[in-house]
């Protein structure tokens, strides 16, 4: 049986769901697979905590009592060194960054060119300085690894794969166009008319949809990352700060605290109604769209009217959505659609990825 | 650079389209993926040509001619053999099946045994024999090859491959539908209230959208295939008689010839009209659905009745969409949605299971 060691590099919320599903599925794998899963390391901004193959921490129950308790000092080479140990002659090993962290990235490329694979939802390397992005790509190539982030557009949804496929099969994308936060999702598709914007923004809050200082969605930067990252899949050299992005901050309330922000956001209620009455008019929606225009080698974050019938329109809840118009698909486009965020299926979306490696690497 | 070596069984119009991509691609697969691919071998229901890897059939222009012309007797064990010959130490070969027919399959698992993966799009071995399915799998255990059919479901869509990342990442699949067939979705989505079913019918064969004669695809046969492979996929073990198929070809019209049918439909299209009527009364509109009740263990292949808001309501054209209930996207599936047949789109389909064999043999 293959070994396939995995490091854990962030155990937050959806490092967690990853751990539980690789300790779920670790009998089917060995059985079904040949697999012989095991989680070998995990490190947290501080500390980090290495265990051998033959005792992985996935089915410890108390690995985040022993890592707060008794970890070393992080040392994110160290990490690498002990999974590449770990996995032995034949055996896969693969990093995962389940951070948010900017630092992170800097290590993809040591880890690539030692031969570790690396999977990651963190949208900060993905939508990072070219430079770095291009220096793993090269570094994978060169360690014969694999470099793959499907969770970080859409979390579970087949996203990047698909993507992958249409370029790599030689389809030429025209335009990708996707409703990408599922907070801005759910916001525009319950908005009713004459609701006052704000009071939606407010319920989003309360419910736990928004960051706790909601800017952090309306502003339209973590879906501009994942335009970046949808832009770069077609091969576009997209830096973030070429992206027009049409933040839905008004200007006079970018700065101060997250509960002055609510406070005023209704001051604005006016002017955002008033877009959204013109939609109305048109038998329009409104929506907050990303989009990579292929052809012209652009893309932007928007807000937009769409008609009734088109799919975006019918949009429910807080899902996601994304539509890629190619050669191929030119009558009608690919569709995509469903969750888009979540813990347990942007997990899911990074074991389909470590999966998608530990597959290959049977031959 | 390693060799991609690849035998073609049944070079019709898919087959066709796919060696036109593999020629188109070869410079970027080489350049980008470190990968020599050759189609060495193609073989029609009579006779075969190979060719060695370093003068690949899939730049010659006259692989056609020379097929047809001097073009040796079929043998696929022989065929398979060349191919294995030629992708050499460390190379790659796949062996993709294009054809229709029910007995290629039947020598899926020698070849998969020998180590030769194999791609298809053929839904009779998806949707044959379980015996043969269940051998075919064993066997690719035992030659560490692949099986991938990601194109017989959807053509170019990406639906096999998500459904099997939901399983093997552990999520549970609690139902299937699917609207799975261009010429029904067609139908339904066009037939507006009033018109006569038979004139829809009548429309769709004009357009070429039917086959010529269009009881094989009302009878549902086609999409009951792609359910069954559906089902197999959740891993139930369903037959294809296992099967409930609403057939909409009327009893009296299954028999005589295509020109009686069309000419006699119209008989039938008061029964047909008080269907469309009563959904329509309801705000409702009709969908031939396929449907995989995961959980209860059956599969369906029926005429149904969908809300207007229902993203089956929504479709045009000829689109095919396919949704996934399961444990984790439960609140709202994943759905995947957008042209699903086609030369074209089929053929990348294929091509992106190639890629993703070759992908994974880079370790």
């Amino acid at each position: 049986m293959r070994a396939l060691c995995i490091g854990l590099v962030g155990p937050g919320l959806i490092g967690k769901a990853l751990v539980l599903q690789l300790d779920q599925q670790a009998a089917y794998l060995a059985t079904q697979m040949g697999l012989r899963v095991a989680l070998v390391a995990v490190a947290n901004s501080r500390r980090q905590l290495l265990a051998p193959a033959g005792a992985p921490l996935q089915g410890a129950q108390d690995w985040q009592e022993r890592l707060q308790a008794a970890g070393d000092p992080v040392s994110l080479p160290a990490l690498a060194s002990h999974v590449a140990a770990q996995r032995g002659p034949g055996g896969v090993g693969v990093i995962v960054d389940c951070t948010a962290s900017d630092e992170v990235p800097d290590h993809y490329a040591a880890w690539l060119r030692a031969g570790l694979h690396v999977v990651t939802p963190n949208k900060k390397w993905g939508a990072g300085p070219l430079p770095r992005h291009a220096a793993a790509l090269a570094a994978a190539r060169e360690g014969r690894a694999r470099l793959l982030a499907e969770a970080s557009v859409g979390a579970g949804l087949p996203v990047l794969g698909p993507l992958r496929d249409l370029v790599e099969t030689g389809d030429a994308v025209t335009r990708i166009e996707g409703i990408l936060s599922g907070t801005l999702s759910y916001i525009f598709n319950t908005w009713a008319p004459g609701q006052a914007f704000s009071s939606v923004v407010g319920a989003a809050k309360e419910l736990g949809y928004t960051e706790p200082d909601p800017r952090e969605d309306l502003s339209g930067m973590d879906v501009a990352r994942k335009v970046v990252i949808l832009a770069r899949g077609c091969g576009l050299k997209t830096e973030l700060s070429d992206l027009k992005v049409e933040s839905l901050v008004p200007a006079p309330l970018r700065e101060g605290s997250a509960e002055d922000f609510m406070r005023r956001l209704p001051e604005f209620d006016a002017e955002m109604g008033a877009r959204a009455e013109a939609a109305a008019a048109g038998g329009g929606v409104l929506r907050y769209v990303g989009a990579v225009d292929a052809a012209a080698g652009t893309a932007s974050v928007t807000l937009q009217t769409f008609p009734a019938a088109h799919p975006f329109a019918q949009l429910r809840g807080s899902d996601n959505v994304v539509s890629f118009a190619t050669r191929r698909y030119a009558a009608t486009p690919l569709i995509v659609r469903g969750p888009g965020a979540g813990a347990e299926v942007t997990a899911a979306g990074v074991f389909g990825d470590v999966l998608c490696i530990a597959r290959g690497a049977a031959e």
